[in-house]
């Protein structure tokens, strides 16, 4: 690419001379500056987004912590992120958080060194150490929560409304008839509290029993999950008719347990997701899961960021919850199966 | 985050005696020197990379194009590459390529006016148009192309032995008896090409009959495929004893197509896929299929942009082919259904 310098050659006048024209300078000739845009235009010439940063102290550009990208749902999340941004000419920095986490580094060195105008945090599996989420305060842009949140709820955060999804979720499963509901949740994060939260409400709401043995914490939510826990779940004398998952992960994997077992779905156990992953429509039957709007979310997160970084809209803290809805398939309808 | 002029406050010295102070400049007193420092580390300061970078010419940051997030196999590149930027203490720019297409923006201003050192190119479902190319060669430093490359194969690239591996695939399938192999291929990536290629090789060699009618060519390669084209291939006379798919998603299409007119797998048909995604070992029967080491691809690529840009290493074209394994599941074994 050409640099000013060269520009200035080119024209036979000074790199100065150049810049002044670039930047529409008064003091510069009209024809002067036209042979240099054009001399600009034709070789390429980018202004430096540093130099740039470093006169108006905004860098155009937010940081991105992402868990790690082999997650769908956090794929589209960012999907969503990167339109917003796109659109509003901005440009990302992306960092692997548990990388820096194992490292010992401190993620807000990384991005404060390139001088980002705001953070999007999105879900780590743990939550962070308070030391951590210490440091974070002292991180001195707008940052906003994305998916997850921890503790004080103290950033901007957007998010599914789990609670309520949920909830809605299973008052849909007794209207259907279900009566024996379990559940298969994972607590450790937020949205799996909210979710569990949920689960208890409508449970709560409609009389229905819960004990200890229908509703099964796991331990982890994604692939090679232990399921000795589904296993008891399914092979308790009141087994359930309908297990609710924490998510799609979780229910496919009680659907291939109840399966190894001779159960069939939805005819003897109907199952349910929550996320409404790509793979959850190419099992058979296909799930029954709740449509978390994964790409909204992350365009919500976004333009929220871009607020905060102008200085526009609420001062107070913003939590936004993006609606999401159940998509009934084979899964949970008895009958479904010859329904393609 | 404290500034270089707040920390001369602070010790009672100008701002250019801290920056001295800091950059290790031999003029400066030891007790200054160490004054400054503990000051800098008390109210955690970092050092401008922008600054840094208008001094050295380096940014020490790559950007990285990615066509979108919602795909598991780029999701593993990225990891990989994300492990070696991390360690090499590099941060990425990633921009969603697909989008400056649609909007007629040029992915290289983008990352020129950032002075990212190099380029990662991750696949795009369509190869750019010549256009396109012609300004990435303009484009003055170091470019990788991961997993997919285009027509002449002026760039660097890293991606898998695809060629090779689908043949050793074909080729174990008929070690294991099978002779009426189909094949369901998507050419229009480089990548499928040579899938397709190292199938007819294999077929070639050990004197398999190959027809249009065993040899479904797809127009696309993820969710919501139109499935005639399968249909007809499974409804056919001489209905192949295997097939074998450009990926694991259209192995699952497959699968679900062959189920739904009443084929069980693996004993009326086997199916293979390729990539190794983490749903082929969630379906039932777990998915044969070939193991690509994405997160090594990503690696490796990292590492030859890295050494590009430090000038290390060969100085022709480099061309690295990780090796893909083929995991045998039981979508492929006769009498497996019953191995979990």
């Amino acid at each position: 690419m050409i640099s000013m310098k060269e520009i200035g050659k080119i024209c036979g006048i000074s790199e100065s001379t150049v810049s002044k024209a670039l930047s529409g300078y008064a003091g510069i000739k009209p024809e002067t500056r036209d042979r240099v845009r054009e001399v600009a235009q034709k070789y390429g010439y980018q202004p430096n987004a540093m130099v740039k940063c470093l006169q108006t102290g905004f860098s155009q550009s937010v940081g991105i912590a992402c868990n790690h990208f082999q997650d769908l749902f956090s794929g589209a999340v960012m999907d969503g992120i990167q339109e917003v941004l796109h659109e509003a000419h901005y440009d990302s920095y992306v960092i692997s958080w548990d990388k820096l986490v194992r490292s010992g580094e401190n993620l807000l060195n990384r991005f404060s060194r390139r001088r980002v105008d705001g953070l999007l945090l999105l879900p780590m599996e743990q939550a962070p150490s308070a030391a951590y989420t210490t440091q974070l305060y002292s991180f001195p842009n707008p940052v906003v929560l994305v998916d997850q949140f921890w503790g004080s709820r103290e950033f901007d955060y957007v998010g599914s409304n789990n609670r309520e999804a949920m909830r809605e979720l299973v008052k849909s499963l007794v209207r259907q008839g279900f009566r024996r509901i379990g559940a298969v949740m994972y607590s450790r994060v937020s949205s799996g509290e909210e979710r569990r939260a949920g689960f208890l409400d409508a449970m709560i709401e409609h009389n229905l029993p819960v004990s200890s043995a229908s509703l099964c914490e796991m331990s982890c939510c994604d692939g090679n999950i232990p399921n000795e826990e589904i296993y008891r779940l399914l092979s308790s004398g009141e087994r359930p008719e309908v297990i609710v998952c924490f998510n799609d992960n979780l229910a496919i994997e009680v659907m291939n347990t109840a399966r190894d077992i001779g159960l069939r779905i939805p005819e003897d156990l109907a199952v349910t997701g929550f996320g409404d992953l790509p793979f959850g429509n190419m099992v058979r039957p296909r799930l029954t899961t709740v449509d978390q709007q994964a790409e909204e979310i992350g365009r919500k997160a976004a333009r929220l960021l871009l607020d905060r970084i102008r200085g526009r809209g609420e001062i107070t803290r913003q939590e936004i919850l993006v609606p999401a809805k159940m998509i009934l398939r084979q899964s949970s309808t008895y009958g479904s199966t010859t329904n393609k």
